[in-house]
């Protein structure tokens, strides 16, 4: 990987959208720096995904930052409370579900605008998504640009006109067309994890708003989804 | 303590301004929620001083998080650079420091918001000052105006219209008064830590920026800093 390319930090949980995002930051000639996030989530499956499509994409760097979220509490993410399965599609983009975790993306994106600052990288890379989604307010396109103008007052590169810029390539793209984005730019889905609820032994289970938009999305696509469902 | 008082989490290094920033709040008749970060500091004698606060004020909780921002480097108050000594003080309004930890405050302020968001708290304190401070991007009142903003549309409480506000007490203050409103609130400035440097011993090193400021606060007040100094 050459030192030469303009660097990019891209938020990498290891997810369908993460990874194509990667793919996408990738594609556009930057090298990667990717940085994924042991929070407290109830499972390891999404930081080994993350490693496995790290190395897959041949990134420059990726750090596995500890941020202990499961301590503040509030969410079926980080807690023990029950993950909601079998929800109605249309339920999910008018209503905040308890694996919303407070503040995520803000805890997020203020840690990689750290790393990117330090870096003297301007590009950050966030897979969120406003049409097939879980309802969560911090993937929604008025958050993300609050969060630049946020940033670009808050640093010393943004106070000397060096500006972040937030990338959300998949920002107007529903579940089929990522999918179909990442297959074109050589992502192999099966690496990746999406499940918010997987088994011991790594097999979604089908019912979580995470994996039915998933197979929503493979589904429109007319395409097969490598991984294995338990139901 | 009395469970029944609105909740505030206060943003509490164990230094000058945090430390009467906890003291305002108080006053104000909140519950207090204190918060340090454990992020990296050259050395831990804050961290000691803002436990000496927490008790002095006896606060509802008191969390110290980890949240390592030395990884990422880029700061002389997480790495081995060297903390510059008797600046003038009229440069340390014009020019942000080596000291400067990047996106600090963005980072410091987002984990607030998370806490605030699980305790159901609506108040933010941060003993941010844009008169006597180290030109710090991150301390100024557009930066603040900025993340409150994204605060509430980032979180399921904002967009519920349970809006965070972020209180900034001593932002128009300078040292002099910041130290004469907590002496009146009561507060003992012996069981702060300001310097950026102290000996192994806690002898406050009298010549980085911080102390700088504070001894020309504490003169300017006519009052006796109650802090060791090398120098």
């Amino acid at each position: 990987m050459s030192t030469s390319l303009p660097k990019a930090v891209i938020l990498l949980s290891g997810g369908l959208d993460s990874s194509t995002t990667l793919a996408v930051a990738k594609s556009q000639g930057f090298g990667i720096y990717a940085l994924t996030f042991r929070y407290g989530q109830r499972h390891d499956q999404e930081i080994e995904a993350a490693v496995r499509i790290a190395r897959y994409f041949e990134v420059v760097q990726h750090r596995i930052f500890e941020v202990d979220l499961s301590s503040f509490g509030g969410s079926a993410l980080t807690d023990q409370m029950e993950i909601p399965k079998g929800r109605e599609l249309e339920q999910m983009a008018s209503h905040i579900p308890v694996t919303y975790v407070p503040a995520r993306n803000t805890i997020f994106l203020s840690l990689a605008l750290a790393w990117a600052e330090v870096l003297e990288a301007r590009d950050i890379f966030i897979g969120v998504n406003a049409l097939d989604y879980s309802g969560y307010p911090d993937c929604r396109p008025d958050f993300i640009a609050a969060f630049k103008t946020m940033a670009n007052l808050g640093t010393k590169a943004g106070r000397e006109g060096k500006g972040f810029k937030i990338h959300t390539p998949l920002i107007e793209l529903n579940k089929a067309q990522i999918i179909k984005k990442g297959m074109s730019l050589g992502l192999d889905y099966s690496l990746t994890s999406t499940c918010y609820d997987p088994s011991p032994r790594g097999e979604a289970c089908g019912q979580c708003d995470a994996c039915q938009l998933r197979r929503k999305g493979f589904a429109e696509a007319g395409l097969e989804d490598p991984v294995k469902y338990q139901v």
